[in-house]
């Protein structure tokens, strides 16, 4: 397992600051791109914290007691129970109560810091440490496209949300159904998925899950890019394996779970939680539920294989006690997640939450103000992977390529802010105000000329001109700037190039496969 | 000075909770008003730090050079030169060079925490510790008007939002110049802005700094409605005072500050900085003149009346290096804010900053993502007045009705956010887990069914409904419903009972005042 045990050093920072790729290549050009891929974030700035040493202690206690006395759920998989059985927790029917501290012992093979390798290694990301790594919206069946239409999503929007994500400098990740294909059959559609992720991208992505055969298939086409050995030695897919809350695991999520463990890839252990409904109406026991169904699941991994990667996940929403509607960026999910964070840092695993999440139908200042409230919960928090960094509208239903836009510009900029303050000789600029003085100005400076070109984080779709100047250009808002920018990027996209031997044997492949098995369209 | 000694004990949380007012007997009316006023926000979270005890070092020893060495200009006054030549400073011309340590000697004197007096006892608010107090936008002479107008602002205007204002129950500040009423002499209208803040409001408010006899006529104003003693004795006005960044204080600004230290009115010393114009490119830079200068003035209000409430103020906003324009909620401002108030804490100055701060010219994305960015710093830096909460649009051009209906609903999350984790028996909600067990749902449980009229902030303004529900209701954006309920508060508005005789007396002193003077416009 000693190649999922990287440390915090030598990465990100240093590697891929040189990288530049098509991108910059463009850009020298003059072309309508964008600036070239950063690598991940490695945070210089500090986490925030909402709970105390007594706060963290009260919780777990809880989650202990829901765990023995409670009992979570493992339905309809008899291996998992024999496994819980023989680690030596008491099974009840399909309820598993746990003696305390049963399951903190299992995780101690878990790995605080892996690698999630890409087939660029110049993209290659770390989970876990300081690091945090954005990855696009996934999941929704709707897009709202480029000429307003909200309609279901085809593979064509799957591919173009993948060369976006490839191409915003700041979304460090693929991700996954960045929307489902609804134009392909239900049990066909995760190779034409896995299949654009390596095509058109060459950052790292995530797995089908499913079922546990699509999760075989997606490792068995990684095999094809990173071959047999590699795969099995490394993780090169992140899966994402949410908990049927309240402190239910079915079926489904377990078979894929546990097809991903056997082969070390990676799982994102995650409660999904609309508070009020899933979980009790309060930030504490909420924290509760969570950590009770994060610490059975994430164990369950550990005994298929010891040492296999795995993440302490959480989706934080609360529901209108009025409608029943899920709602986002209030201030009772940014406790949780800020919560959460914590009880992760002390399993000592990597941790996921957060995104650019909104309930609103359209890219109006509500959806910001939502997702503004969540992304900077999320960078605070100490957010290791970060699901639905962009794009992400209506709940989740809706892909939409405007609000990508906006969202990978907010990117760019928590980038940046993970920066911290730059304490140097140059940062402290003690020259520049001596050279100044009071009442002039430092726009000319040497100071300021020497750094204004990396001083500042300068956003492509804000517009900061005068009230006048906007006006003759069209009285424009930011959706309508990300939608002329979202057509010049995919106008101006080029594939990274793929080994045609690798790209032919993954078409033989999906071929073979597909025609194995009839259309499914449920 | 004891008056302005209070601490944190007793104020806030459980002050001002039963208050309700004509708000809450409309709510119990069915009238279409908001929900009543809460008290200012006392903290039960921590505040976000970005520098550790080296980098404070560094920035306070930096200061104190700029300070010796170069020094700070108060200009065109000669008191304000003598009293710094009497209490030991090296004064050069109008360049004062300060002794290290002599500002902060002279800052002992500056209560860390105090009382701001509102003419309704319950609405006084406590400035400094873990105080957080929302005032809304200073300065615009234009408004956004709810026809969709972009034009020059009136007094109507001006009263319009000290109403919104009493109205937001989580604005706990009447501000200052809400809108400047340009429809009055500019000579003038600081009588109108005054008289309409203690007429439509009840809740606190600032002064005119504009020039020293429009400070005295604010004092002037506060005397008739508080009485002479008590305005001598307390802090009725908070007043900003603005540094002419880089290092120069002007004659204007020294005046009026003159003029309220005299009188025990506080002064909310504000360098007004774009980063790469007014101080370094840089962070570390920017704190470091920040520092300077706030000591610098903030110990010349001490000079003038030791024990006289002053606040470590700070406006931190960047310029585009491409265009000169001022930029909002970018990562740097928010690390200035992050350190600033590190930096007031030491001193044991209230601090302020932020505010819902955006370049945008409407209520779109840009407006929200800007404006979030710099509210959820400003709450976790610790921040204890936060000017221009609600309202800003346009680089601090215009007050929108819109964009403060939709800011002041944030601000109520931020309330709430404030509050932190619950950890009583009820918030653990160990019993409702246990009641519901796996695989069921929350929503009848007996817990929330307890809770949830308080569980969760709930907005007036986000549209979480279905999709299909939101067309039929309009296919409304947020500014559409801001604008409808914007329009409803104002239907709704009551005045606050203000005593017939005072009114009477504020009359008759601003009409002979006006009358002595010929109209100026410029």
């Amino acid at each position: 397992m000693d190649a999922n045990n990287q440390t915090d050093e030598g990465q990100g920072g240093r590697r891929g600051r040189g990288e530049r790729g098509s991108a910059a290549r463009r850009a020298a050009r003059g072309g309508s791109g964008p600036s070239p891929s950063m690598p991940f974030i490695m945070r210089r700035i500090g986490v925030y914290e909402v709970l105390d040493e007594e706060g963290l202690s009260l919780i777990e206690a809880n989650a202990d007691t829901i765990m023995e006395e409670i009992g979570i759920e493992f339905r309809d998989d008899a291996e998992a129970l024999a496994l819980w059985r023989a680690a030596g927790a008491d099974v009840r029917g399909q309820r598993v109560h746990f003696p305390k501290g049963l399951c903190r012992q299992l995780l101690k093979t878990a790995p605080s810091v892996f690698t999630q390798h890409a087939r660029n290694p110049a993209r290659s990301v770390q989970i876990g440490g300081k690091a945090t790594v954005f990855a696009p919206v996934y999941g929704p069946p709707f897009v709202r496209d480029l000429d307003g239409n909200r309609r279901y999503a085809t593979i064509e929007d799957f591919r173009n949300f993948v060369k976006l994500s490839y191409m915003a400098p700041s979304m460090h990740h693929s991700g996954g159904t960045v929307c489902e294909p609804v134009d392909i059959a239900v049990n066909k559609r995760h190779f034409d998925m896995v299949y654009s992720h390596i095509k058109y991208s060459d950052k790292p992505f995530m797995g089908s899950v499913t079922a546990p055969e699509r999760a075989a298939d997606s490792v068995a086409m990684c095999k094809i890019l990173f071959g047999d050995d590699f795969v099995e030695n490394n993780t090169v897919l992140l899966n994402l394996i949410n908990v049927n809350s309240p402190m239910v695991f079915d079926q489904t999520m377990l078979g894929a779970a546990k097809v991903y463990a056997r082969h070390n890839q990676a799982c994102v252990l995650s409660p999904f939680i609309l508070s009020g409904a899933m979980s009790p109406v309060t930030v504490a026991g909420t924290l509760t539920q969570i950590l009770a169904e994060v610490l059975a699941g994430a164990a369950f991994t550990q005994l298929i294989r010891p040492g296999a990667p795995v993440l302490f996940g959480t989706f934080a929403a609360s529901i209108s006690m009025q409608s029943g509607a899920p709602t986002f960026g209030t201030p009772e999910p940014s406790l949780v997640s800020y919560g959460a964070a914590q009880l992760a840092r002390r399993m000592g695993l990597p941790f996921r939450t957060g995104g650019a999440l909104c309930g609103s139908k359209v890219p109006d200042a509500q959806a910001a103000f939502e997702s503004a409230n969540t992304l900077n919960t999320t960078l605070l928090a100490g957010t290791n992977f970060v699901l639905h960094a962009a794009g992400w509208l209506e709940g989740g239903l809706v892909s939409s390529y405007e609000k990508f836009m906006i969202d990978q510009d907010q990117l760019g900029m928590l980038q940046k802010m993970a920066e911290g303050v730059d304490l140097s000789t140059g940062g402290q600029a003690l020259e520049a105000i001596r050279e100044v003085g009071p009442g002039a100005h430092y726009l000319g400076c040497a100071h300021t000329q020497a750094n204004f070109q990396t001083a500042f984080y300068r956003s492509a779709l804000s517009d900061n001109n005068s009230f006048e100047q906007w006006e003759i250009e069209g009285a424009k808002r930011i959706e309508d700037r990300a939608n002329t920018m979202c057509r010049a990027w995919l106008e101006a996209y080029e594939a990274p190039p793929l080994d045609p031997a690798i790209d032919e044997a993954l078409l033989a492949f999906i071929a073979k496969r597909k025609e194995s098995m009839p259309d499914a369209f449920t």
